[in-house]
């Protein structure tokens, strides 16, 4: 996914973490893990060389580890429609106005990755409005910010107004499930102060 | 779950609905859902007598329904620590500060159930704290009103606060998780307009 | 006014009251107060079958009671222009939005028995954009709210917008005045912990 | 009451107006107000010079304003507990807060008059916690600015610290109901664009 | 420049403060001070027949005071284009946002002799949507506040509106600048707890 | 200062920019710029390897050019009491909170190079209450926010608090005044839609 040559090293028997985890929430060592959720986690540190936090974070909680990430990926890993990069960019913006360390700096370097463009995730997260990205990308992130923020306020006006760009509504669905599903992410990360691996934050930024 | 006997009403082969959802995201008919989550609804319904629209709002997508039910069951419906009560005051709590429509009347419903109380769901609703519920409730609606508002400044007061009340690491996962789900599922709610079915208006209101 | 059959029962001498008061400010006995106030409120008990404390409470301070009242009474009873439903919608609405525990239950109670219909007023208490009401209905409550939240930013633009629905200049007032009037309201009734009464729950939910 | 002596002129039939009120709402001619509407506002213009156009804009409603300065008399010119200075310092900084031009500009004149100062009206209007008050008036307009925006998280705690300074409980209901009733009154000052008349502007400024 | 007649006194050798300053952050005396400080301070005191305090209270931190007034000076006093009273206009308006005691009262005070109008300073603090400017001076504050309160917002749409009222570029990067610096000033006055002179209350009040 | 070997390029007789400027606010070619001003900026190139857009976009006003210059040495470049690092914290949470694609990013570069961290930068802009400082530096920051967000209500609590981590009142002013000037150049990098040069992005971010 979004491996990065330049970060592998050799794959140790248990996660690698660039950093403990909270004390308050222990992750489980791989053994005492149910198989399936080992297996995921092997699986990831094969393909990027490391373990996002997230995955070892959310192990505490077996039943909701399997459900987040079949959410997430119903999401973020689905063909057609908007662009993975575009998915990313909807979870940096919303991530950043909820001030979420891990989400901003996990996802920024996937947006970085998918989008194959070293700026885009630093424009997003500071102000999305300056960030140099399409005026129908622009109306996505308008749309999905005011689902993060406001939710309560989406009117027939808004569909309206995104429907103006082209979206469909399987599309406006995705983008409202996107901030919706990282208005949870970014909850459960700032309650456990889940901190992003260092290898995040240099990824995607060099030319390969 | 949530049967209220006066309001059994003989079960038709067609999920009923008391209102038609947005059209925009229309529900399949039950025949053309997938076969488990046709099953899960014909065995809400057989239960409780209707079928809350979240379960047909969300047969829209059918991966990101089994998602959600996995996530939210493994929240609300999970024993020990906090008691099904009081998970239903974090919902209600939340959600009214998000203005969810659905959510506040479905799971003010479930709360009067859970609680044998028909005064405490529209308590909470209004103003949580002038709700008749102890001072250990309102110190947990507390950190869950502060996950759900302003996660980004949780702090080690906050842990300190609400473990004060006897609440033990796994509570205050829960407590936080919970707020976090329904930052999720009030979103949702909002963007489709999802509809409580009338059903849920009376439950819990009458002595039985 | 807002009687409910099934809420008769026998008027004591003393007026009843479901829960005890605030202790801070608390309610003179009916034999203290002056008898304009006393008669008042037990013309209220003969019609209701009960005394809403918030006659009880505001006994406290007669002559505030009386310009209270009378204030109620000049915009809540008047005919013509708005129906008497359509002023408490905006109660409702804008009490929500203060948290204001006594306001939004009892006048809720009110506003169904106004309106015949047992939802409205928990649909407009959550969330009034998403209620069952006409497009007239909701540029009414947008105008009250603005009033009730923003009132220093009302401009021309917000009169042309209501204007267009064919409310009157007199229309404007009433919905302003009832908007401001419930912004005292709801105020005295945060600070003095003012309580529903329990009768007020369910009026209005069943059938007659 | 807030005579001040440059200020006299010739006191005409009709009230005189420095400026036209808003065309929306006019006031009646004097002789076609209610008697006693005719007779208050004749004994304001006797008394302080000119007719304050608050009356003017109230007598649009004879029962809205009998009851309005009912109210208003019942709090504002009650003798004990607060003094009036105190009481004038509350509408001040509340009014301020909701941005009310007529409110901040007239009651700023009759609290230069009250607490015999000429600076302290405009310190509080801008920002009360630098204003050269006393620990205890601040902590009055610290309890009077939470009723007046946010009377919903009013608890415990801010009685006990309101009453640390000596406040009775009588005191404090005063504080509340005067920060509750400019509530009220800013809101009807900002829709009908209410314009306070010049000669408030600088009155009590100069020494006598 | 805003010297007022009525308030000349004798000059003498040390500057005349009305208030004394906060003593966490004690202003230099006059022979402590750097010479272009202590020239361009008495001549402050020339002109003006005071020494407003903002002029001592950076004195503290000459190489700041240096940039601050050359700073404020270019915006300030520069010919063409907005009037002075406009500029001042942007600072009370900006000012009074941000509760900013000293800015408020002294630029209130400049703001009355440059525009010659003893009414509008208060005006504009208070609400200055409601204040007698014309629709230029209105849309020239609306986009001042956005710079002031949400510059993170400002957009093309906000551009195109206040072009459309004929502002060059150039006027709106003086707009935009005068609300900037005023964002640092009223920080600065802030934290300093700085104090306006008691002269400045009156300046501009009366006919000269 | 901030040079980064890599970024080493051929100096052109024309500044370099990475992106073009804001058209409405056009900067004037070298040539064209007043003496001083073109000095500096020919230093800075010399210095840096290339023209930050600061310079550039200023240089549109040669008085105000030198005014922010001057005032921002006087604060950054300052030695003794905060660190160089230190003070690039404070600018980085205080523009990340004012959303300021310019000086998040360029003074992100800034302090990862001066605090020799490549992860700080990042840390503080998306939320400075999970990056890795000590409390001291926690505590600056704290106080540095208040400054930036609500510096009305700075009181001798929030002095009290700062002091107690062993900053003094030079100390003090410092983090108030950076907040403070940044509170202006966030506003002006708004709206002038600064953009930061692509050469910031990666800077420190590298082992040298």
């Amino acid at each position: 996914m979004f491996r990065d040559s330049r970060m592998t090293r050799p794959k140790p028997e248990t996660p690698e973490m660039t950093e403990p985890l909270a004390k308050r929430f222990p992750a489980p060592s791989l053994d005492q893990m149910p198989d399936d959720i080992r297996t995921r986690i092997l699986a990831v540190q094969e393909k990027s060389g490391f373990v996002p936090n997230v995955f070892l974070t959310l192990a505490y909680r077996p039943d909701e580890f399997r459900a987040f990430f079949a959410y997430h990926d119903a999401l973020m890993e689905k063909d057609g429609g908007l662009s993975k990069a575009e998915r990313e960019m909807i979870v940096v913006a919303t991530s950043a106005a909820n001030q979420c360390h891990y989400c901003v700096i996990a996802h920024g370097a996937i947006l970085r990755i998918r989008a194959k463009n070293p700026l885009i995730a630093d424009q997003i997260a500071v102000n999305y409005r300056k960030a140099d990205i399409t005026p129908r990308q622009r109306a996505m992130l308008d749309f999905a910010m005011k689902v993060s923020r406001n939710a309560e306020a989406i009117s027939e006006a808004d569909f309206g107004e995104i429907s103006s760009y082209g979206f469909s509504d399987d599309d406006i669905w995705d983008i409202a499930a996107i901030a919706a599903f990282f208005a949870l992410s970014n909850r459960i990360a700032n309650v456990t102060a889940m901190r992003p691996n260092d290898e995040f934050y240099l990824m995607g930024r060099l030319p390969k």
